[in-house]
């Protein structure tokens, strides 16, 4: 099944790189069978139209896949390394995830956010694994939320942080999923949540928990985090 | 915590690499306490005695910290760029893995095979995230498993093939988990094991096991699968 990603759902046409990955690297032509989503839900069964360089496509069937009965949001302080955040938005994405909100907390050094969190090239990740994954929901990917508004804004049904205060023992991320609602996790920083930060947090009633017994980076932290939630979300 | 790898119990000197890494970047000098493990448990508490390049220190107190009382054992075919089986041995070794084995199966280029396969490479990284994640014991890594063999010889009290035949519904990983025991996982590669394969490995006792209802890459499926291993263990 060759999926394609195309957000304008009036246009009948692949955008340039897909165009040139159908031709060149599928080696499909004028005839052959792709699908197309718009990233929200739409699955269409296409015919293609090749005409020089415009890949064109007619619709033959069209479907709305629905959404899944859960959400899972994380909320990411990001790693200092731009290439760290592009793998934990392209596994995030194949894992299943509804939004990634990449957070500016007292440890993000502002100066480098711009360079290593480019939301152009996450979307493009995001996009390129949810056809890898064949999904046909795109994750909403936002950034430069800041840590205290968007912890009062936060409106998900479970509202957790991923933080293990010294000597106390907290439940597992895997144990406090709802079944059927939505799901928030934040995950700190490299140098994790400041003090002050988990206490506002814990203050709009969001609940720490742990990730396990080892100590793990920002993004594999994310990514065990979002697929524990799925992991519970999932098994019957 | 400064933590150190030096397999060699009786060198009493940090490797070239992890030298530099103490004065450069940490700036630690003589007097300091580090932290040094052969990755086989052994925990010593050290101070450091810096003469010239050599970097030296005395150990103070020593202990050995006990296995895990599970055991999780990846299998997975190499996907076809370094950088992936890079990640992948990095994120494994963090979530937690005694070994990781790299399979040679029908879908395998072995004209590829050392390039993005390299050994040596591996188990720095493997190092790397041990120190990183706190934890005191290297996963064996091994290259250039011959699949059929493989399986034959595998001993693991679980062992698992990820992979969902067409219309038959498989239990998820998580469910198929016996406690405190071996876990073997196998994670085929792009194009995924052959039928062949397959039917060899059920001939041979091997489970057919999900990984969840999206299509994940090789390297996902690997942390993934690796991940709700440890989630089925560590859970009580």
């Amino acid at each position: 099944m060759h999926l394609f990603y195309q957000p304008h759902e009036n246009l009948f046409e692949l955008d340039e790189e897909e165009a040139k990955h159908s031709s060149k690297v599928l080696r499909l032509g004028s005839g052959d069978i792709i699908y197309v989503t718009n990233g929200k839900g739409l699955l269409q069964k296409c015919i293609l139209n090749v005409q020089a360089r415009k890949v064109g496509y007619e619709v033959v069937e069209s479907s709305l896949i629905p959404r899944r009965n859960f959400e899972v949001v994380i909320a990411v302080a990001p790693t200092r390394k731009a290439e760290r955040n592009e793998w934990m938005v392209e596994k995030l994405t194949e894992i299943g995830v509804e939004r990634i909100d990449f957070l500016v907390s007292e440890h993000t050094n502002p100066e480098t956010l711009n360079r290593v969190v480019n939301q152009v090239r996450l979307n493009r990740i995001a996009a390129s694994a949810m056809k890898q994954s064949q999904q046909y929901y795109m994750p909403v990917i936002t950034v430069n939320n800041k840590f205290d508004t968007f912890i009062k804004d936060a409106s998900e049904d479970s509202r957790l942080i991923a933080y293990v205060p010294e000597q106390n023992k907290v439940e597992h991320v895997f144990s406090r999923v709802r079944k059927n609602s939505s799901t928030l996790l934040l995950i700190g920083p490299e140098g994790d949540f400041s003090n002050r930060e988990v206490e506002l947090a814990l203050e709009q009633g969001f609940s720490t928990v742990s990730l396990g017994p080892t100590r793990l980076r920002t993004e594999t932290a994310a990514i065990a985090g979002c697929h524990a939630i799925n992991l519970a979300q999932g098994l019957s």
